[in-house]
């Protein structure tokens, strides 16, 4: 374990995660799907190896960054950037010189950025359309995907099919329909391109909520949370208090009637509070508890029933908001396996913003 | 200026910097007070070594590891960590090493935790009283703090004052009465240190909302944000929008009619959204714009009425909701200097978050 003193730190119960991997290749397998994790959430080579060893056909990463750091550290040749690139200057220059070590796709989501993408880097990379299936972010409606694979492809991009991130699954009582968008999207962009003269042979959806949910209309998974799980993830029911695998240990360092202090605040836990969930993070050990505020150095949690109350110096582990978040906050992750000993692990791809 | 193609980076404008710390420290010597800044904004040894130039007394930091990176930067040998830490183990060893090295002061707020820095680090350190001016955060209420003196002074420790934070002027309307509560709170606290046979020689006080309000009752400011400036400061009218010295420049990777999303997210400009700020930041370049959605790599911007709307692949100036932890997610900044030369800053104490 961490040394003494040393709260804040992010802990990854290796056993747990463990099993979440096993658990999702599982769920792909059982339906028939590619699974692609998307290494955003824990962007360290150890872990990414897992992914792969437990059947993942490559990665998914949101930037050249991202998959430098995974394809130069030889865990995988196969790298999906889920990100409508706009690519010039030196991002074309590092994504050429990328897809000459690995098969990398990039998505596409209009005529220009495809013609950019394709002047910038030849023929190097596929690209797979993507489409909004709810989310209303970055993509084109569904039946507009013929219309930008056309265009990629008259650019000389090779188009491999479409794909869409389900983010309107990210509230209670949404993944099911989330879930059911995304596979109609995905089946309504997919007859789109046929119609355009082009055969889509990947149809990549999946996030962590929507996951578990079995529909035709997909051939590709990328779930990305799912390894560590988060106090979202818990609100959503997507997953139970066994299933976390990354925690926070803190230290109460003030304490009053009803209200203790911890010392992780936003810039190790993160600031993500969607309005629908009921605080800042949880206490693994305390489901009463809520982190009620939350600032740089400071948690401040409004206890529940449990007793007793936590004293000053006590260690408290909390569950981050959104755990994508909090890893990217961290150097490195201590991993404590099962029987105590642990190793760090450098979260290599921190900060790979570009 | 950064490379082409390679957003979103943090571009810091060191003249508009270099007034903005010209400007508090005029602020500091007209209200005959010490200035003291907080690192915790900028995290850089280049701009903490422009504070002290200006005339700061020391800095301010929220914990040992930012303290280790100034001290041993050179950059000052006085620095008041504002956090009631608890001090044991290598957190012990480490202040212990650190108070060879330089002046240290440390928050308490507890006869507990007073005690404990006393068993753990001797005399090395002196104290402040940590009071709740209004924030209900850390902090005992100002009657108490000639109690906590007592215990800190009888455990042996060196009680040099009292200091709080007045988070609660971060709302629009409110500067002006956390300003008031905060000096009526030092002067309570001062007189209840008197009380108990203790001389307080700090009053210590000062968020960037609340520095420029006159009053008694203060020694010491230790305002962060304002060598930045950001989105909430802009919002609560601390600041305009020449005096904004950072952004994040982005590139717009989506367009559809009124809208744009920008590849700068909340791995680069933090999450941080009070729920009075209007948006996920501000866009330096159209005050009618506003972020309406903020993931990890996407920024939603609703368009304002400014003509004419961006196109893919233009530059965008973003300004942050609250510098602080932005600056934290980056492990360098670009300083442009007045003529457009530039250099790289590192973010030294980046993650020091123990």
């Amino acid at each position: 374990m961490p040394a003494s003193g040393q709260t804040p730190v992010p802990v990854v119960d290796v056993e747990a995660m463990d099993r979440n991997i096993a658990a999702m290749a599982a769920t792909a397998r059982r339906q028939g799907l590619a699974l692609r994790p998307h290494a955003k959430t824990h962007k360290c080579v150890e872990i990414a190896r897992r992914q792969v060893a437990a059947g993942a056909v490559g990665l998914t990463v949101a930037t050249v960054g991202e998959a430098e750091v995974f394809v130069d550290a030889g865990v995988t040749d196969d790298v999906f950037i889920a990100y409508p690139l706009w690519v010039v200057g030196e991002r074309a220059r590092r994504l050429r010189a990328l897809s000459e070590r690995a098969a990398i796709r990039v998505a596409v989501d209009s005529a220009p950025g495809a013609r950019q993408l394709a002047a910038a880097v030849a023929g190097a990379t596929e690209v797979l359309v993507e489409i909004d299936s709810g989310h209303h972010r970055t993509g084109v409606n569904p039946g507009q995907a013929g219309e930008i694979a056309r265009a990629a492809s008259d650019a000389g991009l090779e188009v491999a099919g479409v794909f869409t991130f389900p983010g309107h699954g990210y509230a209670p009582t949404r993944p099911s329909q989330a879930a059911a968008d995304e596979a109609a999207a995905l089946q309504e962009a997919a007859s789109s391109l046929t119609q355009a003269g082009i055969r889509p042979r990947v149809l990549s959806g999946g996030s962590t909520p929507t996951a578990g949910y079995t529909r035709d209309g997909l051939t590709e998974l990328r779930p990305g949370v799912y390894v560590f799980g988060d106090a979202q993830q818990l609100e959503l029911g997507t997953i139970t208090t066994d299933e976390v695998a990354l925690w926070v240990e803190a230290t109460v360092v003030s304490a009053r009637p009803g209200t203790i202090v911890l010392d992780a605040g936003s810039k190790v836990l993160g600031a993500d509070q969607p309005a629908w969930i009921s605080g800042g993070g949880r206490l693994l050990d305390r489901p009463g508890a809520r982190i009620t505020a939350l600032s740089e150095h400071h948690a401040t949690v409004t206890l529940g029933l449990e007793q007793p109350s936590p004293e000053l110096g006590d260690t408290i582990r909390v569950i981050p908001n959104h755990v994508c978040t909090a890893v990217n906050l961290a150097d490195q992750l201590h991993a404590v396996h099962s029987g105590g000993n642990y190793e760090r692990w450098t979260v290599a791809a921190r900060g790979a913003n570009r």
